[in-house]
């Protein structure tokens, strides 16, 4: 690994440190509880929150609510068109998966005493792949979250002052490419990447999901300990902007106006 | 049924022969070759068109085109979530019933030696249903196609002289509801209608498909004849609307400024 | 189109506004509450209505009936041999769009309040097949349900005075071949039509469904009135030969004569 | 057991030795390459056979032919109705078991490589079902494969001198009812039988199939062999009807008097 | 067939009347109510019995209890891999045929009235084939039945003094090979065997299943009866082991030195 | 967290750095490739490595190999039943997630260009779990990949001085139970983990993957590190076993001991 990686030149021209541009619109959706169409550079993800009264039969009687996700992909979300889950019939491991760690990363930072007998289910649809689905999923789904939670506490469905969000989440990508370690790869770097790591981490820092592979090399203690450093900073910046997006949501006209 | 709608007052004061704003965003999408975001008031859908070279085994060597469209919804497109279609591992019979009716109208304008042998997939998912998500998809599928048809042309992939569209198309919604055939109809009139009518139209004014079926109560020669008038109308409007997008798509700054 | 038909000569020699032979065995089924094998010509359906007390859940309490219906097709119902879908895994879009049709034609006769909380389900199963299964299904599928609700007055449990019925229904294609409207099209005529509509008509000849498409070539307002009125003189025969069938439904030794 | 089972009632009065009537009506269809509907008493069974040239690809190059069999049931064939199999999504296991039992069964008596490399696919849909829908599919299936493989010797597709089937086959059920052994059950019987045998068997009187089950009884080597002994009275019969309804295959008149 | 078979060498020298090397590990698992490995020469299957109090709906109320099996196959327990039927979606027309057969054969020996409303579900998964599969699956599955059975009884759930278990059961495979009838067929006997049989036979040599195919050559009278002769010879000194192993279950020491 | 966790004292007395007792049985199977039963205490895994020649289609010509590997577990490898992925059509999210880890682990080991145009699939099929399933597949499939790679090189398929192994690797799962970080969670102690980590290392200490997950309580830098130091304690161990393993494959009469 360079041990000075100033001069190194990424396509978009950001600092190996730098986020893509982040952007959220939280509502974009007239129905849902909740909802957020999010941009990490020209990946677009469309999450919306869904609350229902009740919970899953292994859950009744227990008190407590439950949150679940799942992710998928419009076909054409990606450079070459993929076939429709729905038309083969059944949904595939990748999407198994990031729909699991969705709905892991949100419950890490849900009181589900405070959410009561409620069902909160988290879709993110990914409308544009430019890598970080599954970073930009969970960093949109948690505004989605908020919504759909203050939604119910205006309804008189959640008590006053149950407290259901312990912490806030977002999620970042970090990567060993050509040597270098970034932050938040675009699809064109995430397959050069050697190691490929996904970081979940609460608004306060602590880790929720550490999830570090070697695509192409083994990577060594030094290296992980230089991806988390880089993670941290991300996850940190997508707090501040998911903190300004739930403060002050676009109202009906500027949305409209997309 | 009332000689005289003059005075019927709709939800959103349009008059019984007015479409809703329509608008069309075309090349919503960085990397398909065509692609159209379409709103029909707060009915959203996304169509893309993607363009393989190469036709399906059964048209190889003919010298034939192909064109095929599918049709979804996500989850929270509707007014309380549905299950996804990949989760229950099958397509239901209304979304295929859509998909074939999308792709029957394109093939109905486009000459397939034109196109020699190459595929256009139209995908059209509605991020938000209000109604008239059907006719919102063959609508904004033909800009999506005339833009994969031009980058195939521009590539060099389709002649130059070929042509390949006969005609442009669209589609509307037309319905009886309270005794007064109407134009457009959101969710909320299409629930009340006694018939509900979907027609597809050439933009020469040719009919492509007449769907109509009753509802509630069957109807008379005298009300499909009114029914047809008023969806002439409204296609008439849709064609113009298509061809100024058509004219003038969105440049990139106008279209991220979503 | 030609203005003179009367020289058009059809593969079997009718006249272009003429029923293949249409034959209706009722009671066809031992054990069904009602049953029709019904033949347009070289097409046969076996068609049966189960009768079962109770509505699905989503109808308890309602006071009402409900009545739904499937259409399959036997693999060598065709002229080469089509693939099980129950093999497949999964039902194709035709045949759910059939289904549909089906069950919204019969819904568009029957008072739902007369029926009580009882539903009716159509199976109309296509043993062979030549152009118009689907309308030979909705012909012969309404002489099963006329049986099965006859049946259901019988035992009781459906009230006396009860109507169920509020009109009779039936079906027929109609289609442009060669430039010349004609009903009733066989198969070899219906791969040959510009386009093919499908009609569905009440005994007292209103339309319950309108189903045309431009197979190749868009069609204008006169071609759409031609083929309505062509279409209500096969639906107006139709209805004759189901009252016929209704009224002296063929005894058991006729029928075992097959 | 009773020694004496000369008094023994059956619902139809038949002897405990005695066939159900059955009738066999080759050529049902009018584009299979060969067909019959077989009645054992109100049992019906439409058997197809579809002649394809090639083998599956396991088979290619062998010199040798293929023959399989695919049995189903109408969902209204029973007393009460049976969810279809493609709506479910998957096939029954009891459907794959009779469906295995009639291929092995028609392949016993077939000289593959009389045949060429050719498959003849056999469909058994059973339109009403009373009991023996197994045994009159396998012995319906003979008919049909046999004027298949008629068929393809006229077309020259099979060589003149070339012998395909080395013998007939047919199939019964016995069992034991009441303590009384007894051929060819109706459901009625059935359902009441404390061992059900079914026993297919070569026109020259060889075994095919013997599966014997205790079904609320097991059973000694005593009534296995006049279980056997009945099931052989059987068989004999059924070769005789099979081979007077293709010595004399009804006519298309005689046909379409149905 | 050969009168004399003193002289006839099998691959692993074994007389035609015998059975290959037979062992049975009760207790194999730690936590199933009943459960052992049996291995019949390189054959290996792993039979769980799972105990759980209640039954299926349509069995409730009834105060009899419910007995079903489950046969299935590891990839790679065969000479060449073979896909998993999850994988593919779908379970096989084989798989089930040999899961119903095993579970019928051993509700021919269950009381279900002794077994009060509690069902056993036996999950057969064979580890390593060589032939005899569903034979060796049925007679370890009686093994880890009549354990869980007496597992129930130790916990009080069925009453101490209810007669659940009517007789044991076994099964074996039989066949001609080269005109020769063999016991206990492996592999590579069973691809060569004209005629192939299993046989399921309770401890006091009753019938329960006797399934014969001709998988090459028809068979006749006097050959089944040789056959019979075989398995009963087999299935004898089957329940010979069963009982040694049920009387003396492997301690755990003993168990854990696999 | 405690400092010092010398007291701490586990259900089966093990020190927090220990592992519990691990057994590789090489050869298991009799004609697979490679194999190995693995057992982490009562968790028992039976890996399966099976060799073909050729590579799927988009590999091919690309002069490498491939790997690939499935998970799964028998329905009575828990407490209590759970339904096969087969009988319910589909692989689960969890099934899929442990098979795309295996193979990954796997690749990062494996030089594909010293494979050839070859495929080994692993299958690791769960006996009876206990926790740490994924973890002793991982450690159980390296062996058998092993195995078949020296099968391979035997056989003259793979080259012999081609070097297709780059190094070993191993796994093993840590986590956090009652503030006390702990080596190789058994399931008693894995419900109970606030937070569970499952490493993947190869044998000269390089990360393959890190995946660690809140499943509790998120977690800080410092539990991180002492999670890790844990890990690699285990791998360490681990790899020594599997070289001993491989050094000396038991002989067939020690496993047929079993």
């Amino acid at each position: 690994m360079t041990t000075n990686n100033d001069h190194v030149v990424r396509a978009d021209a950001r600092a190996t440190d730098q986020l893509r541009q982040v952007r959220i619109t939280p509502g974009w959706l007239d129905s849902a509880e909740g909802s957020a169409l999010i941009e990490f550079g020209a990946t677009r993800v469309l999450c919306a929150a869904s609350f229902t009264q009740g919970v899953p039969r292994w859950k009744k009687g227990s008190g407590q609510g439950w949150v679940t996700a799942e992710y998928a992909m419009l076909p054409r979300a990606t450079n070459s068109r993929s076939d429709r889950e729905s038309v083969k019939g059944r949904v595939g491991g990748r999407t198994h998966e990031i729909s699991r760690l969705i709905g892991r990363s949100l419950r890490a930072i849900v009181d589900v005493r405070g959410l009561g007998e409620n069902t909160i289910q988290l879709d993110c649809d990914v409308l544009q792949a430019d890598g970080g689905t599954r970073t930009a999923s969970i960093t949109g789904a948690y505004v989605a979250l908020a919504q759909a939670i203050e939604w119910a506490r205006a309804k008189g469905i959640i008590a006053p002052g149950a407290q259901v969000l312990k912490d806030s989440v977002s999620a970042v990508s970090v990567g060993i490419v050509g040597g270098v370690p970034m932050l938040d790869l675009p699809y064109e770097e995430d397959v050069r990447a050697d190691t490929d790591m996904n970081v979940v981490v609460t608004g306060s820092g602590q880790f929720v999901e550490v999830q570090g592979t070697a695509e192409h090399a083994p990577f060594d203690r030094a290296e992980l300990n230089e991806l988390l450093d880089l993670a941290l900073i991300g996850t940190g910046e997508l707090a501040r902007i998911q903190g300004a997006a739930l403060a002050d949501p676009s109202p009906a006209p500027a949305r409209t106006a997309r």
